[in-house]
Formats: structure tokens, sequence, C-alpha cells
């Protein structure tokens, strides 16, 4: 049993919590609390810890046989030890180290007619984690997401998909032009969410082959990517919002879209 | 000149900022940051705090403007306990004491079509913070939550709203039972919503008199409260999503709505 802060495998933990470079170079991240262990694919998951209190308890009889499962026998750590490696106020006693997921450009756009979403410079963690859980509910095949966003392996994002960090493909670019060009070679239409759009978010169609492009939370867009959307769409607001939170925009923008599509074909 | 943390206006100032029962007690909630600071209404600033750098801007001079209009003097805080009072990590140099707003439940059905929300023991600030925002967006007529609901004057919710606070009428209630019995007295339909609901989003009707009901972020809604919905409306949803984010849920129930009020009126 780990019961010093100073273990190097401790250390090795607190880094690939903090830090994103950390867990590039390694290409893996951590993933914290039973239900979110639960969720992890069979094979990508390379080490468990958990505290001593959570071993005793079924749950944690269950993530040993989850562990053993993937060849993996579990570490225990002290309790105090556990609290302190936890990004959690209350920590729920396992934690996992998993291999990054590993996606290319066309995982994106599996399925019949794609519905994808593209994030530009979205920065704030949880807004990052509630769109995939968003998307994930809407249905869609995949999000592309420039450099320039906040790490989806951030644990703080990890934790708020709740699990569709699992199942939603993803993948960063640091040449979202050219991505976007390639996504509209294969008949994706390019629709920008923006304050300034020239059609209604009701009047849009998103029955074919769509992408929804959500910007930067305080900027929005940068002028070069709206630039590349065959359609710039405005939601509709009353009252004198400026703008809606960028989750609640994606979110808005990708239920009109399942909404449409949900509708029986027109003649 | 205010230099030390010490002082009595600054200690009653953090008891504001961090005690719902003091800020109830004294009827008054703390705004911070020169955006928020421009959207308080003629009328309601008590007093106002600005940090020493803040009152050399030209954002400065506009805001001494602002409050002597009111018949307030600034007081001048130093820098460093400016940053001792401030909510944020990035204080941006001005804080006002404000009267809390006084609403009745009558203020919540203005209008020829009221639309509502009803909130039921919603916790976490930053997801009411949202649907205040996300409710003016919708063209909401007002909010009633129940008393377990987070604090609407937190500093991190009212920071939020970006400003909707001051615009969206809202009334908390230790009787949430005998208020919607009273809204329902006056036409207003009560739509839940509900994971099992019993009807798809995109088939319930929302042209009428209508409030959404949200319930808590893990365990819904009450049996009781959901008990008294007119319709339980489920959102569809693809994928193992188990539920969506409550501010998500309530604002892609609210722009249905409004989608649905803004199409011509059929025969």
């Amino acid at each position: 049993m780990i019961t010093s802060t100073g273990n190097g495998k401790i250390k090795e933990l607190v880094r690939l919590k903090k830090s994103a470079k950390e867990r590039a170079k390694k290409g893996v991240f951590l993933v914290e609390g039973p239900k979110m262990f639960r969720e992890i694919p069979h094979g990508l998951c390379l080490e468990v810890y958990g505290s001593e209190a959570f071993f005793l308890t079924q749950e944690g009889a269950a993530a040993r046989k989850k562990a053993a499962a993937d060849g993996i026998v579990p570490e225990t750590v002290s309790d105090a030890v556990f609290q302190y490696l936890s990004d959690t106020q209350s920590p729920q006693g396992i934690l996992a180290v998993v291999k990054q997921l590993g996606y290319g450009l066309k995982d994106l756009t599996d399925g019949d007619c794609p519905l994808m979403v593209i994030l530009e410079n979205l920065q704030d963690p949880g807004n990052l984690g509630t769109i995939l859980r968003t998307a994930e509910a809407a249905g869609v095949t995949g999000i592309l997401l420039s450099q320039g966003c906040a790490d989806i392996y951030n644990p703080k994002v990890t934790r708020s998909t709740m699990g569709s960090i699992f199942r939603v493909p993803f993948v960063y670019t640091d040449d979202l032009k050219g991505a976007i060009a390639r996504l509209k070679e294969r008949g994706v239409r390019m629709l920008a969410a923006h304050l300034d759009g020239s059609i209604g978010l009701y009047e849009a169609s998103f029955t074919a082959p769509a992408a929804i492009l959500i910007g930067n939370e305080s900027r929005g867009l940068t002028e070069e990517t709206a630039a590349l959307a065959d359609q710039a769409i405005r939601i509709p607001m009353s009252g004198s919002v400026e703008s809606l939170n960028a989750a609640v925009a994606t979110a808005v923008c990708l239920f009109e879209a399942r909404r449409q599509r949900s509708l029986p074909a027109q003649e």
C-alpha cells in the first residue's frame, strides 16, 4: 500500500492530473470515480489506484474484477494519499490511468448522414464537457477541435462528459482550415453559429450532412473560420441578451438538427 | 480611501459576498465588474466601491457619473483591498451593493402568452445563472424557484446571468405546490421535463401559456412535483447518455417553445 505523497507513482499521477503536456507526452489521461471507471472500454485501462476504504466496498470488489479483465492488479493507496491525488472535493476512491483515444478525421463522419460539431478556441473545461455530453445525446457523429481549445483530457472536462468521452469520436487539429476543406470535399455543409448570421436557426436546414461551427466564449469564431462557412446561422434571441453560453448555443443548434432529422421525409 | 481589510465596511462586504443569510437579512446583494455595474437599473444601487486603479480609467469616470445619478459618492479602496474583496481571480475594480429585486407571483406571467420556468432544488450556481440568461433569450416571462434552489444573489450566479438578473422576474417560494396551483388556475400549463416523460419534446405543444418544470441536477423533479404536471415531456436522446445537464435541458425545451411560438398561427 502507498502511504506517502512522496511516492514516485503518486508524483507522476499528480503531474498527469495537472499538466496537459505530460498527458500528451505519455499518451494517457486520468479517469476518476466508480461511475466513470465503469465506462472505460475494455483494453484502454493501464493502471488502477484505489483508496483503502474503497476496496472494502462492493463497488471496490467490482472494480477489482473489471481491472482483472484487463490484466491489472489495482494498487491500494491510503485514504489520505487518495484525498491528495483526487481532483474532487469528495473523492470517490478510484482513479485509473487510461490510454488516450486515437481517432482520425474519417471517424468523425461515420453513418448515413453525419452531424458534426467543430469547436474553435473553446476555452472553458465545463463547457467542453457539457458539449460532449450534449453532442452524444443529439446523435453527433464526431467533434473536431482546434488546437486552441481546452484539453479534453483535463480531469474537469473528462468528468463533466459523464462518460461521453468514450463514445463520441473527437480529433484535435492544428490546421482547422485544412480539415474543414477536407470535410467539405466529403459533402459536409458548414453551418456557423454567429450573432450576425444571415439566416435564423429555424429557417436553416440540417437534414443533409452538416457540421455546426462554434467559436470562443467571448470572441466567437475568428473571421477566417467564419468565412469558411456555407451559411451563418443566428439563434433568435429576445430581451437584451448579447449572446448565449457556448454550450447552450451548441445544444440549441444540435437539437434543432435532431428535430429536423426526426421528421418524416418530405416530398 | 480604505486601505485595510480590517475596515468595518470591508468586513460587511465580505459577509455579503459569502452569506446568503446576510444578504437576505439586509435585503441587498453584490454586483461586480463594470459590465454588470452598467446594467444596474436606476434607483437600486446603494453603495459603490472602486479600486484606486479603476477610478483612473475612463470606465471609472463613467461609473462615478452613473453612481452620481443615484446620489452616490463612490468609496475608493486600495488595489490590494479590492483584490481581497473580489469574488474573481482577475478583479475588474468595481463593486456595488444593490437592493434585492422584489417581484410577486403575478409579475412572472406578464404578457399575452406567458412562458415560465419553474426550478425545483436546482443546486449548481453556474447552472442557475446560465438558465436565467437563456430564459431571457428565449422570451421567458418569469422564473419560479423552490426555496431549495441555489441563491440567485450568490455572486457566481449573478455574474453568470450576464445582466439577465435585472431583466427576468423571479420569485422564491417555500410553497411550490401552492404556487403551482395558483398558476394553473390562471391557465398556465405545467410541462415537466422528465426522463420518463410520456410525450416527446417535439410532439408537445408550447403555444398556450406554459411553464417548464426542471428538477435537481442529480435527482430530477420530486415525485410530488412531477405529479402536479399536466404533461411529462421527454427530450429524445441518442447514445448511452443518461440525462442532459440541467441548463442544457432547460435551453432545449425553451427554444423549442420559442420555435413553436414563432411559427405562423395555424388554422
